[in-house]
């Protein structure tokens, strides 16, 4: 049996893990779940993860959550597949670190900005507003710093920690849309904006777009 | 080299470390951070981690942060020693998810009831604390149907699950010495508290508890 990855669009955790498989090349099945109708709150869904999140990963009859968690397993499955966890274990280390600080730091970072967004249909208070960009402009100027060439570790090829950080910055800069003058595409240093050009140049990147933003 | 250990008393994060290190019988140096003293905003400490947190693992000329990250670095540096991911994919995926859950839902969960009662002596809003307290309760209700025996991961011996989930419920249950009314304890389900009675009794345990709740 093929795997099934139970995706909702426009979850960065999902979207990781469809990149993923896609990089790996591996067969699998794409269930899409429905946030509004509550899919994921459904019982079936309850059965694979009882939090109710997604991405879930199924395998025969193994069900599997938290994103990070699936990266490492795809490794361990299919050994003779594109690596998302190449290296030697200090460029392994390497790669993991860059996972959890996307997830502990980066995604984090601008929260505030997109809970005071969506919070309301505006205006928005002006002050709130420039504190939350700067909380997200001071986390994303580090990235200059910690980002490696081509890829974020340093390979020639994406690995997990690519995978895991670019759908973080997509939501980011997809707040533009809620508020045309929010300027956050302009906080996007040079390091940080040539490696996302490579990114959304890789060969299978435009198909795991989340399908409502190609609405 | 032995590996050096930069920890602080009282990090949860650093405290996995701790355990996993004394578990696998690796030598290794621990190296006190003073918290009063920002030994970890000092520029030598940010040249090791740039985001001035602990713990860092120093292995010659190498430095890792990231609690998670190190558990793994530790298991594919020393593989002949006691694993803390041991067992096949789908066991080292289900301890790796523990982990993640362990830090992105059980640690969380009580944030708000800490940020309260260390956001001034007292006396606090009983509504705020039954609130938060009600948030903590939840999440823990959970680990009685996600933990395994005798180990959080169904394994005999104790994994970086374990590791991960003890200095949080211990931290959270800390919280009655600021509020000693606050009936925290009586939330550890049986399976829980069985739980960590045997990782209190594992015999390097008593060693790791964090040099200031001793004094």
């Amino acid at each position: 049996m093929a795997l099934v990855l139970h995706y909702g669009s426009g979850s960065p955790f999902a979207w990781r893990v469809w990149l993923a498989l896609e990089s790996k090349g591996v067969p699998y099945e794409l269930r899409m779940i429905s946030f509004s109708d509550r899919d994921h709150k459904k019982p079936e869904f309850l059965a694979l993860n009882p939090r109710g999140k997604i991405p879930v990963l199924q395998d025969d009859d193994f069900a599997l959550y938290e994103s990070a968690a699936i990266m490492e397993y795809l490794d361990e499955r299919f050994p003779a597949t594109v690596a998302l966890f190449p290296g030697d274990a200090r460029q392994r280390a390497c790669i993991r670190r860059l996972v959890l600080e996307a997830d502990h730091y980066f995604g984090p970072s601008f929260d505030g900005l997109w809970d005071t967004l969506f919070a309301s249909k505006g205006p928005w208070d002006d002050d709130v507003v420039a504190r939350e960009l700067e909380r997200f402009a001071n986390e994303i100027v580090r990235w200059e710093a910690l980002l490696g060439a081509p890829f974020a570790a340093g390979t020639d090829a994406p690995t997990a920690a690519d995978f895991t950080l670019y759908p973080h910055l997509a939501l980011a800069l997809r707040l533009e849309k809620r508020k045309p003058d929010l300027a956050i595409r302009p906080l996007v240093g040079p390091v940080l904006g040539a490696w996302q050009a490579r990114m959304e140049a890789l060969p299978y990147f435009a198909k795991t777009l989340p399908p409502h933003w190609k609405a």
